[in-house]
């Protein structure tokens, strides 16, 4: 298949989001999880049918009860797919921590929804987030869930996306639409949906803060979790705002069927898959980067590009070293072209290369070369700092390897918003 | 050797520092470095007669010119020590991503000061701290050198510990003397004494930022290094400020045997030994512990204690990730007793345990019990927080390994340090 053909077909959807696709609704209200009663707490996200689902939790060992509990009900780790009905997010509190008592609530929880849905209560899964170590009781839910169901509909993503903010500053959704060019699917159109939160303790291992993707292409729950996981490694695994991997971190992705009610199942590697695939990252990797450039106390989103590694895992571990070192991120902040962290960086994280072989661009210009320093235009760097979105490219000269991380800068304001988070 | 005995022999030297110990000179000028000229930028430090020599670098693979120059002068990275006439170190340039023609200078700079000081030039060796990836010419230790040398003196340690300041608020030297309790150096008083500059680019992975310890008693430069591997092991190894290793890492030992004039060598193992190594682990730590709290921002000192682990390599990562969470940093400086951010960042990190087995206490009082919160007095909490060290306990209950490492909270004054440090 011809993807730079088919880039083109692809159109984003004003104002889109997990309700985009077909076959879904969505909801977001306020519980009561938080004191503030503008400011909405609780999410539901319903297929119409039992939908096809694969999900992607955190690896923290302190994992969260509603990650234990949704994991579970996806079959257990080592399975990570099944069919679902609905999602139940809540804000304000994590459930974290809470042992046994918190993951009886996680499965109430369920339960509650499952009776009001008409469903077996595995096909309801839960996320929450918020604050780690503090009880959560089962009250709220048993009056919230039965308001959030009944407000459920095809324009709540929305609402949804609001839900599940924490120290976001703003909501995160993203939606494309794309006509299959398959002889299979020919004139079928298929929409790719999300919505996420980010913001602090972002550096999943496995999935995201909280995510949730939709599609109405058909796709059995095996394959979707193909495409999630291939999607989740290059996207939402690429980003880091503070090193810092929650307890709660959950990616899940819901498949309708329901843009060709007709139509068989897209089949894993097939010209429909790869088209489907391409969305997918399309809509995870937007929301990504908006994750980064939101990241707590954030005024820039930080891409940084490492080639010339010798192993992929070679590459992932310098950019992360870059992506996560204070000292560069500070000195992004502060807008200064301080190459010689980068190259600190570079240097402690035990990746093979040898220092004469080094180039480095900030914002395309080279500041280093053979592992010497550059002369660059001052004025010129400040002036190139004043984007959005600064671009640090390295390249180690030690193979062919390759990969990009998303990050943000480390200013006043992070310390600000997690010193006095809880107070 | 009882070594509870042996604890009550110490007397800390007062005002003392590098030459506290018989045998040593040490001056710190101006020599231009820096535009301030109140500001002592090149440090001397010489022995009296040749002393043993142990050195321990940085592993960053964007190791310094003197760096590289120093490890070859102490016979390659394989061996370590040697015999050694003089140190000198220069802080405002690190010579650092310079390439040839910074090795070039750091191998002159050895030569003019032997010329001096009539030794050979690999008798010398050289340090730098500050800015990475900027030229530095020969031209300030041609003429910094002899003023240097000539200002040579006993009481010039409290120069030289100043002039090797980058972003440290004060300076850092200790000294101790003890009279050994063995048969052998019956009546024999050693002194061993050290200065430091650390503050930020502090997680060193074998030696630390820059720092010279010295000591008068009788010891072979072989032995002088197992001493000084060990000791840097468990002292300077163990602080993270930001959990990034400068490219200039460098901890070099001196031993003059001024003490007992004809006093045989220590011998490793014996009971000589043991002393001395208590002494030298004695002034390490407490330097050590100095430049975490005087990290870059600090307003605490942390200390991490990590126990219950399976493996010592377990205990290590889990310290770590700790103290090197910017979420746990900034809570601390927000005087929040937030233990939910202690439990992600040990659930992160890969080491083996069950969340139900872990326990943890901030400023000894428990928070956390069996992976669950419990109750606590936030006013007593906020109290506690008004100490200048804060102490963090984390139990894994997965094993007997436990470590300790010191860190300092994030707070604004890292983020505006770092983010004006060039302009």
């Amino acid at each position: 298949m011809n993807i730079d053909h088919f880039e083109t077909c692809i159109r984003t959807v004003p104002a889109g989001g997990v309700t985009s696709p077909k076959g879904f609704k969505a909801a977001g209200i306020h519980a009561g999880f938080r004191k503030n009663p503008q400011r909405l707490d609780m999410a539901c996200v319903t297929a119409d049918e039992l939908a096809s689902c694969a999900g992607v939790f955190t690896t923290n060992r302190f994992c969260a009860a509603p990650v234990q509990v949704s994991r579970q009900n996806l079959g257990g780790a080592e399975k990570g797919y099944g069919l679902v009905k609905g999602i139940v997010i809540n804000s304000g509190n994590a459930n974290a921590a809470t042992g046994e008592q918190g993951r009886a609530v996680a499965a109430e929880t369920c339960e509650i929804a499952s009776q009001i849905l008409g469903c077996e209560s595995e096909q309801v899964l839960v996320a929450s987030t918020g604050v780690i170590g503090q009880t959560l009781g089962i009250e709220l839910f048993e009056t919230g869930l039965p308001a959030a169901i009944d407000a459920l509909c095809v324009s709540g993503g929305a609402d949804a996306a609001r839900a599940i903010m924490t120290t976001d500053t703003h909501s995160k959704e993203y939606a494309i639409s794309y006509t299959s060019q398959t002889l299979q699917y020919a004139d079928c159109t298929f929409t790719v949906g999300g919505m996420c939160k980010g913001s602090g303790m972002i550096m999943p291992n496995m999935a995201t803060m909280i995510a949730v993707i939709t599609t109405d292409a058909p796709v059995e729950p095996r394959v979707l979790h193909s495409i999630l996981k291939q999607t989740v490694d290059v996207t939402f695994n690429k980003v880091t705002v503070d090193s810092d991997s929650s307890t709660n971190d959950t990616c899940i992705m819901l498949a309708s069927g329901a843009a060709g009610a007709d139509a068989a199942p897209i089949e894993e590697g097939s010209d429909a898959y790869n088209e489907l695939l391409y969305a997918v990252h399309e809509v995870c990797e937007t929301l990504a980067r908006t994750i980064a450039s939101d990241g707590e106390g954030a005024s820039r989103l930080v891409t940084v590009n490492v080639t010339g590694a010798a192993t992929d895992e070679d590459a992932d571990t310098a950019a992360r070293a870059v992506a996560n070192s204070p000292l560069v991120k500070t000195a992004i902040a502060g807008h200064d072209c301080n190459w010689g962290r980068i190259a600190m960086a570079l240097g402690k994280c035990g990746v093979v290369f040898n220092q004469e072989d080094v180039s480095i661009d900030i914002m395309g210009m080279p500041v280093c070369r053979g592992g010497l320093t550059v002369a660059f235009d001052e004025d010129e760097a400040l002036r190139r700092f004043e984007a959005p979105e600064i671009v640090i490219s390295c390249d180690l000269g030690a193979g062919e390897h390759t990969t990009t991380v998303w990050t943000c800068d480390l200013t006043h304001d992070y310390v600000t918003i997690n010193g006095d988070y809880r107070t």
